[in-house]
């Protein structure tokens, strides 16, 4: 352990599921305008939530990770990386995540501060975007990235085949 | 602690989304038979997991938890528990959620043994089902409780107003 590792607990925890098709309001209807959406065909929903004492040395190992796990299942039934599919990528804030029950209620004092949730969270979007436009394989399908907008309500609708829940922290 | 107390991890975990509207695949289609479902409106999603080392003696702080926790939206704007709102309750067992990363595969090797797990997930979901049925708000207006098939793939549709995904331990 490197004589600078002060962490207690996680500083970031990403909730995954698979999906055949997600669509995501990422601005809500106003008087004069609708509500924007955006949307994937099949492929990965990353939910993703901040710690206190996060930084952004975090992202890339966070985006190298989900980008490469293997969870994705081929027609043949294999496991591959939401890449390797090639398969859309579809990431939701979710603080909600960092919530921890205390009597009957969720408390989010473990949360980052919105200011920096807001950074970090922007920089895994960029870095993933990064990842999967670096990736030949997608860039051939035409894979797509959508993200949410931090700090909204994620009105969401999906579709899955099994959504295949999984929890990673780092 | 007790004197009995040999945990070292949580025994089971329980991923919690809201839902305007859950449809559930718990038969797939087979030859000459069409695929079997279950459907809940407004109300909660819990994906449960047990991990080795649980037992029975946990279910009911489970139940208790998660019927109780005020995690679901009033149209005020107020948040109470599912029995209160009064909501629908979907139980999906989802294995998946024991994974741990290693290397680039998720093992899950934590999770429980496949007959335990079912007993444990059938008590799950009786002692939730009896907690609804005791709830006079909930018996009044007719809320169900459905859940999954123990095993067989999740097949699912989830329409939200915000997933407010949380996750809780025991």
């Amino acid at each position: 352990m490197a004589a600078t590792e002060s962490r207690v607990g996680p500083v970031a925890r990403a909730v995954l599921q698979q999906c055949l098709h997600a669509r995501l309001q990422v601005k809500p209807a106003e008087p004069g305008s609708e509500a924007e959406w955006v949307e994937i065909q099949r492929g990965l929903i990353i939910y993703v939530c901040f710690f206190k004492g996060a930084s952004e040395e975090i992202i890339p190992q966070m985006v190298n990770t989900l980008m490469h796990v293997k969870l994705s299942e081929t027609e043949g039934g294999k496991y591959v990386s939401v890449l390797d599919l090639p398969g859309n990528i579809l990431i939701i804030p979710q603080a909600t995540l960092g919530g921890k029950l205390k009597g009957r209620r969720m408390q989010y004092h473990s949360n980052i501060e919105k200011e920096m949730g807001l950074d970090l969270y922007s920089q895994f979007v960029i870095q993933c975007e990064q990842e999967l436009a670096a990736n030949t394989k997608c860039a051939e399908v035409g894979t797509v990235l959508r993200h949410g907008t931090y700090g909204n309500r994620q009105v969401l609708k999906v579709d899955t085949n099994g959504p295949f829940t999984h929890m990673i922290e780092f």
